[in-house]
């Protein structure tokens, strides 16, 4: 059958979040860097169709625990690091959807549908 | 409200396009090496939970006529030079997805959900 | 034979522009979100071993033109749309690089080498 | 100064590995998939001028070895997972450059440069 809009509104939350971590994913990071990082990311994904709105928060102590544990003074940008939520608004429907880490997964997940 | 089952199949397709897009999006490309990228695009993609099958095309022709008109003798792949097509088997629901041009646009849509 | 000091300091000149390229190309960007998208390019390259400085300048008058001539209000970041320079200081050793349009190609190239 | 040619062979080499690395970091990976993305690493970057071989081996091991520590089974590329070997014919001069892990760090580095 047809998509309804409701599943179309999850299609495009989907298809923001894949872009998102696989647009940056590998992204030079320290703490210092972490918040223009994380501005660019928002503005970035706001820029597509449907998407009112996102939040990255990326994560500095988790980024100061590696950097402690390494080498070298900066890692790459990996799920581990980030926190993200985002709202798609299509066609009167309003999906709410976020990213973390769930064990040891960088879970991508739709937390509300609203029309 | 909490997300149905075909929603989440919905999200999960429209992860695997942006994963697909933004990962792949700027690889230098040419008609002699369209082949392995398609197939690696594939199988990669394949990789992530619930994909059992991504066809990706890309279009010599047009990566051709591109090349006719420049100075270079490759070209970075972007949206215009492909056509894919994905399914998603999700807790007993399948969704069919594609990605085509839509005028000057790469236009992902669902195209079918059954379950 | 070995690579000298100097041809070491070019090689990691390199790698910092291949990296900015490809890690961002295809990045969704607009004349206001532009500003955001240069500051975390340049946070995230001068990142890596021995970058001293990196200048990017995503050029809006260029993105505008290209957005009145498209539907979408936005397009993905490329070459077209950027101007950078960087600097590298190696074992003793300062290359300035940068890369900007030559025609119809996106050239970098090694503009001075001192020590 | 105006950089030598051996210097900007090795800038051309320099491009051709930050290009392979951030092009590709990232992709969804596991050992059925590996020799498909190597493949497909090799042919791109061999688009691009002067890079005249490229040969990438995905450590299919080392994949394992995570798969067995994770829940997911497969994993992202990143610079453990991967050795590179690629040569550069600029104007005379040939280059050979590398990547493999030292220590925790992926290392590239110029191992001969002839010209």
């Amino acid at each position: 059958m047809k998509p309804t809009t409701p599943q179309e509104a999850c299609f495009e939350a989907g298809i923001k979040f894949g872009t998102l971590y696989h647009q940056f994913a590998g992204t030079p990071v320290a703490p210092e860097s972490s918040d223009s990082l994380a501005a660019a990311m928002e503005d970035a994904i706001e820029n597509q169709p449907f998407c009112t709105a996102v939040t990255v928060d990326i994560l500095d102590e988790k980024l100061r625990k590696t950097l402690a544990e390494q080498s070298a003074d900066y890692t790459e940008l990996t799920g581990e690091y980030m926190e993200v939520e985002l709202i798609i608004e299509y066609d009167g429907c309003t999906v709410a959807a976020s990213m973390a880490m769930d064990g040891d997964y960088p879970r991508m997940q739709v937390d509300d549908v609203d029309g």
